[in-house]
């Protein structure tokens, strides 16, 4: 960490701050340029908050050399991670296809399409039972009834369960899901993540609308550093000036964050373009361009079915997608 | 609501749907333009999830007439509305000054800053005890301790507290809070939302870093739909690619609010800049801007406290901007 | 069109309106709901100024129902646009590969570097003579002297050339260049596009930082509606919040564009990303994604020459890139 | 400037950086930190080109110490600039107030409006002759005639003139302008910057949509270092997610400018918004912020003048704004 000191500031000020940088165990080089004082810190800084640094009256720049997360980071665990989730591998090689339905509807439904998605390829069954809703007054899923469908459609198909929670109070309705998706609204919902990190399980975190890469690679760490490192990145789309499609799928984070961590990555393009027919290219494009998996709506879709929109895929759709992402992974992997 | 179909859209397909608009109460006037059907809905629209309208394969473009928040609009309840807090007020010409440290530190510190800050004419004291963080490495705050020490401040100087909560586990604790606060990155944690709308207590909600005017209002509408009416809105700058302050602060929100909702409209120029010389022109803009009120970090500032930033007026700093803001006031009021 | 009259309109407000619809030669379809008139406006609206609609003080909202630009437009053009390069095609299945140095340097550079990219597969060079630079204090390029040593280059290996132009009197100079680009930041840089319409050189119109699709399609409108249409569109990231990568590699525009327009789409990763390590990773996102085309920084890359960025490709990196993306290309095309 | 050098740089490749920068006249001062090689430059680094810097292969960071203009910073001009405009001042003191149609349409028109605008204590009077529109199809203003007119409510009235160049070829055709804008898509159109550098007249300079503080200051460096350093910078809104309002206004550029430079900071309340009812609130606010003038539209407004929007100020609008601003004026200055 570098630390630049204003222009004005007095020796007793800089001998201040150089005490309690070596109260936390650091070591200070300084040195002069430009009548400012920059101060090199040596040793780990982990410790210091540096946002904090960063507004004190006498600072005029921090400059970060190390990344602020140490679980997530790939400098302390070069290997890729491979997340084990009922048998199915996620990460490192393994690819994994999360398919399903936006909400959880009826049973019929929710086997039906775990059923087909399955004979296409589908590694796992995602389905809504808990669903974050802007308006109070749309559908807010089925809740715990949601995911006694989802379980049963598990046990017809094998296929392990995806599933978004709200709210921390939920968790023990959670006991038998295989994946828990934390949604990108809570990312930064702090209590939530800190919870989950003190389960076991598989956490599929997305990423926020509004939020960076670093910031996301944080919120994994609130998971890891309670004990659970077994986390799933998920791109989404980050909201921009943008209105064609409903977010911006950013794809160049898959490499960033294979630089960054060895957690594995999934990317959302149903979500993420919010149209239907542009699915399939951002899966393919995703894939080529190195995610660790996908994560798919497919609807069996009767015709004015309201819950379903151009955003799902339907198992037809979903079969020639996963044809073409096949042939794509022959390359990549 | 105005709903156009695709050109492709076939006569079975638009009979479905208008009849489904009918089963919801609706009225349909279609008329053809350029081959595609206009579907003007007459009635209450506001039962039907637009978004999901939006996503049918047949539709190509959903035109709302009417906003989607009731309770907010100031359309059905066209006077301000005045929130009581502790008898003082804010909203309808009455303007609330809530003053605080960021974070509280010790019992000297908050009633030490509540005096003085009393002394320059903030009507109410903020400071945090529960803090969201993005790193699990930094101070998370006093927690219970913290808000024990604000009650102790309220009691010798009788302002009334402001501070933010982050788990509806945590409600019990605020029981003698006279405003909570919902941060930014929880405008859109729906259950904490729903549990606050059980309470009778004023909530200050802070608006997201990403989210547009009308996501705000929908989250206010969570609140209010519970049953909780007392709702302070709260501009603190959005993010967008300006690197130079903390984030972007959006005064125009404060007369678009004021056209949409009846509820009062708070701006907090400390978080939304990050830097304290931003602060006092920020104040006086947004009071002549025609905010309801204004929320500012001070901070007694003992020289190096790492916890007090540069983003904290010092509490003369305060009496500074507080004199400004008062002549300000009466040139708007 | 969709005009949405606001709710206090009075009738003669109204029927001035309408009378001047009819003016321009549409008919209007009127119909009440909730107290607001609607107005469907039937015939060609391309002649309505939409901006100044919206902003009458009686009109509350315009639901535009078919697009603004004409000639760029799919629908009155459905098959494929596809653009002769001196030989070399590009759109319509015709994959481009546009590869060379950021700026033009010497002699030897754009030689070795053009027969390097040609035996690894590029279709066309590129290089910077003119440079848009941010400080007026930074190398601006060798201007003239570095479109003769450009063309020195497509002689010596045939490949036809593209670079920018940033100045509608330079156009004489350009007369032997083969694709004259319009770089993002002079893409609403309307009297250069104009110029450029009276011209029959193919144009790759690059994608501003802040413009949406709609504003991309809309300039190249201004060169079409010139007279030229031989126009190949660039997508090479858009700014947003997130500051990792240079700029937000936009993928779904590709589909997107495809469904809009007849143009050929090409893809810059090298500006996009800003990071060598991210380009190949982006070039195959791309060409999965569907693009008709890459373009790709190269360098022959001295060990210190401070005009390569690490955001260039090797030749050698360039070779293996181009090997995974002919593979790709055998799943897509 | 500090560079920080990636973990594996050789000693060899250290060595040759070092040297470069020798070679530049800095000197260089260098420790370790976590086995990475911190460099201190020390001098003159404003001819360093940072992006390339930041771009090699072994660079990992690049912290600025000192900003990369020089004529625009205040640091080397401690006094406000102080631009006068056929002698009327702005900055420093002098508060300026630029009114005026969009577009000017007729004689009657501007005349009627340049009369009652300085009867109510415009400083200036504004008009588009040349205007930029997004569409081709759109009107593009009454370009020389429009000038025309322009000079004769000058003549009129007194009002020193403020109208947009979009195309350097135009230079001749404002000779009796007093003040040439730069409309916000032409802020990085290098080569009319450079242009106008070579005048001496003054330049309004408003930021683009997506442009960053620092650049806009660049760009005023672009006309400075030409030799023109009357240049007044505006603040018209910058392009965010928000769609509620035209543009995102970003007041906070006030203070933020007034610290980095000595140059004036006007403030466009109508383009930023959009919106007349909004004009007067963020007016009164930018004023209190600290503006040095403010830009607003105002319009005679005919019932039906499809050039005129919602966005304009009427007459006596204007009047009742102007009267406001002047007691914000009082607290302020």
């Amino acid at each position: 960490m570098v630390t630049v000191l204003k222009a004005g500031t007095t020796e007793e000020q800089k001998r201040m701050l150089i005490k309690w940088f070596e109260d936390q165990g650091l070591r200070v080089h300084e040195y002069e340029n430009d009548n400012q004082t920059v101060l090199g810190l040596i040793g780990d800084t982990s410790g210091i908050d540096v946002e904090m640094l960063e507004l004190l009256d006498i600072v005029e720049h921090v400059a970060l050399i190390s990344e602020p997360f140490k679980k997530a980071n790939r400098k302390f665990h070069p290997e890729d991670s491979v997340i084990d989730v009922g048998g199915r591998k996620i990460g490192g090689g393994s690819f994994a296809v999360i398919a399903g339905p936006c909400s959880v509807e009826t049973e019929e439904q929710i086997i039906e399409v775990a059923k087909a998605v399955k004979a296409s390829g589908a590694t796992m069954l995602r389905g809504g039972a808990f669903k974050p809703r802007t308006s109070p007054y749309d559908f807010q899923g089925l809740k715990a009834e949601g995911l006694k469908l989802l379980l049963e459609a598990k046990r017809e198909t094998g296929l392990p369960i995806v599933t978004e929670i709200m709210n921390q109070d939920h968790l023990d309705l959670f006991e038998d899901v295989d994946v828990i998706q934390v949604g990108a609204r809570n990312m930064q919902n702090f209590e939530l993540l800190k919870e989950l990190g003190r389960t076991d399980k598989p956490i599929l975190l997305k990423r926020g609308l509004a939020n960076t890469i670093k910031e996301l690679l944080m919120s994994a760490e609130y998971i890891m550093s309670g004990g659970n490192e077994n986390v799933i990145l998920c791109e989404r789309g980050i909201r921009t000036f943008e209105t064609y499609t409903r977010n911006t799928l950013d794809l160049s984070v898959i490499p960033v964050l294979h630089n960054l961590t060895h957690l594995p990555v999934v990317v959302d393009p149903s979500h993420a373009t919010g149209h239907s027919d542009l699915v399939e290219p951002m899966a393919m494009a995703a894939t080529a361009g190195g995610a660790d998996g996908l994560m798919i709506e497919v609807h069996n879709n009767p015709p004015m079915a309201l819950c379903d929109g151009a955003q799902s895929l339907t198992p037809l759709q979903f079969e020639e997608t996963m044809k073409k992402v096949r042939r794509i992974r022959e390359v990549v992997a």
